[in-house]
């Protein structure tokens, strides 16, 4: 078999076998075919696109060629979620517990990763103590005794998609529907899941600004997933607005005890309920989404969701009093609202350049080897379809630097303010199963 | 200027600036831009095309990548031809001294190159004693004293082009018609040439199978040529069967002798008339096509022309009386009759397969390395139209090793026979300016 021939085949618009993709992944990964032929493939794949038994087989091979987790120690349907990524997304740090507390196992693998503000890893890392350096028989040991654990990414997972994904950084060929399903796909798939909830985001704060993208996009992970064998399904849910109001690693911490509590912003609650209501489905633990919406709503309201979250903490050794004193979570220095300019209701939130606005406060990484602050970001008073009058602040700034003015700036041309009424956009667009 | 921008924006359709353009061959050439990005951006050319700008400023970029010849020393238009490559096709060695025998200079720089026979320069070695290592004063001062000269390519022509190649050829880029032109072009215009005339063929033995791409290509190097100050134009000529009736290197020689002698096949005689009529009149020798034709077609009827011929040998160490005596030229040890399984009309003689059957018996190279055997070939005695009986020789073999029975083999399948009549093939299908 010759790579020059995988390109040629694809090239021409037809179909790469079984065979055909292992050898490409397999020597790409052991370093027997080249970055400059693999280019010209993946560019040849922009064009052409995957079918979706290709697609599978990227998938599978991607998954295949490094470590993959055995979860079978841990009795139980193994349900993940992924969300292809916002702006104050904290849903994690809610459904771990919440669907746990419903009895399905949450063994969640999680990284710290690039973006506005931290992943989950340094969300937990805001708690006193919390650590998510685990053996595997702790990591299996907990889930089985209390149904949940966050575990940190270790070993060699899927190198294929690291080294293609480095390459298609640097030659425009990441945004290809094909190659952006396979990757998330073949982490979800070699972290060893039985079932896959996806929250595919749509609007300007997510990576797909566009809805038939988003769709697109969630269409193929679901049938990735289907091929592969593990039940599978998306929602496509709003991102045009940063989720809730929090954004910045402790205040979403906060964001997520005040929602476990049942004093969530309703987004981020609804969302969580809709995207548990189908983990606690795939997982058995209910026959429909809506009998489970009922038990998580259940367990948010009696406490059960909140007093296991505690468990959760205090098993890998966080202080869990933070869930009753938030005010033991790390502290920016200076708090300055933003008052508005004029009264109206709010008929935009940028969700991208409320995140870009994070990032200037220190919330996120931009860089593997940048050091995030945990304390700094951005809380929303009013979101969209709510009214404010002239002076009531639209936001409060957490910073430890005073000077803020650039920060301001970028806010407030994020903020429109209309004289017309206007209502909440839609938040749950699609499931795609 | 990031060259990620440069894939992206033609991945997308848009057209490069010529600073663009040259900031890529530049960095290509010099190694600052990494193969892996020239294939994404190569595969991206191959979907998306070129615009007639751009594939001048590439042929332009790749010309001054290195060494350019600097023809200026010679006096009057220098007018170069080129061939996109064929089977059987001995046109230089007969319109380099037939063109120069009108006046116009011939300053030709030829190669070796791989393929069914030798290149021009191989051909010529077969002549005992001549060569092609001219200093650059040697090569102008003979062309300004017998308008012709022929020398071997030497200096750092086309880096760019060089490396292009190499990398087009493992990523399955090769067959794109901006680049396949600009690459051709850029040679030539590195070359010196003041005009040029292209001979695009088309058919079985072509590089371009069908008659809409050989147009296409031959409109895309005049359109170039042009652009870039060159007057440039092109002839689609036939390539379904060989050129002539010999294929191989001192039997091309022969065959160049007897056309010189007004002796040649009908076709070649033809092509020949034709291109050096639009040679003529490019270098500024004859006011119309049909007033050239007739000047060059006198000089093959008078001996001028075979006069120049022998000239020009000698003028570069050539013994010239293999014109009188050509069985001086390198002969093989067997000459082995393929005689007709069958009376009929000859109605297709595979010019590939001749090619390939030729490559068998040593005419060509395989690669850089490979030695060439000059004496051997194929002489067709029947070509299509023309009527064969049971156990008449459709050809002859002139082989250095007896067992030749894949050769046979390979020729009979290449050669079919019909028992309607028949007739030539068009010789000339267009002309392009």
């Amino acid at each position: 078999m010759r790579m020059y021939d995988l390109i040629e085949k694809k090239r021409d618009g037809r179909e790469l076998s079984q065979d055909e993709i292992h050898f490409f992944i397999d020597g790409y990964t052991n370093g027997d075919i080249p970055d400059y032929q693999v280019s010209a493939l993946l560019m040849a794949i922009y064009f052409q696109g995957m079918t979706e038994a290709e697609r599978a087989e990227l998938t599978a091979a991607m998954a295949a060629s490094g470590d993959q987790i055995d979860l079978s120690a841990i009795s139980g349907m193994k349900v993940d979620k992924h969300s292809t990524g916002g702006v104050g997304d904290t849903t994690t740090l809610i459904l771990a517990p919440l669907v746990a507390s419903v009895g399905a196992p949450v063994a969640k693998m999680s990284g710290r990763g690039l973006g506005h503000t931290g992943g989950t890893i340094d969300k937990l890392e805001a708690i006193p103590g919390f650590h998510v350096e685990l053996t595997n028989d702790e990591f299996t040991g907990l889930v089985n005794k209390n149904k949940v654990s966050v575990v940190g990414q270790t070993g060699n997972l899927t190198p294929a998609d690291k080294k293609l994904y480095s390459l298609r950084d640097v030659t425009a060929t990441v945004n290809s529907i094909p190659l952006i399903a396979s990757s998330i796909m073949s982490k979800k798939i070699a972290s060893g899941a039985d079932a896959i909830v996806l929250d595919v985001k749509t609007g300007a704060g997510a990576f797909m600004k566009d809805y038939q993208d988003s769709r697109e996009l969630a269409e193929a992970m679901v049938s990735i997933g289907n091929h592969v064998g593990r039940k599978t399904m998306a929602v496509i849910s709003d991102m045009s607005q940063p989720l809730g109001r929090a954004v910045g690693n402790a205040l979403e911490v906060k964001e997520a005890i005040d929602t476990l509590k049942g004093n969530g912003p309703s987004d981020l609650t609804e969302l969580c309920l809709e995207l548990g209501s189908h983990m606690t489905v795939l997982a058995g633990m209910a026959s429909s989404a809506d009998e489970a919406k009922n038990q998580l709503a259940e367990n948010l309201n009696n406490g059960k969701a909140l007093d296991l979250f505690k468990t959760f903490l205090e098993s890998q050794g966080g202080d869990s009093t933070v869930v009753d004193y938030p005010e033991s979570l790390p502290q920016a220095a200076h708090q300055i609202e933003l008052p508005a300019t004029k009264s109206g209701t709010v008929s935009e939130i940028a969700a991208d350049d409320i995140g870009t606005a994070a990032m200037m406060l220190g919330a996120g990484r931009a860089t593997k080897e940048s050091e995030i602050d945990l304390s700094v970001g951005i809380v929303l008073h009013k979101k969209i379809g709510e009214t404010v009058n002239k002076g009531e602040p639209l936001l409060t700034i957490h910073a430890n630097d005073s000077s803020v003015d650039a920060v301001k700036e970028k806010l407030y041309a994020s903020i429109t303010l209309s004289d017309n009424p206007g209502e909440a956009p839609l938040l749950i667009y699609n499931t795609i199963t």
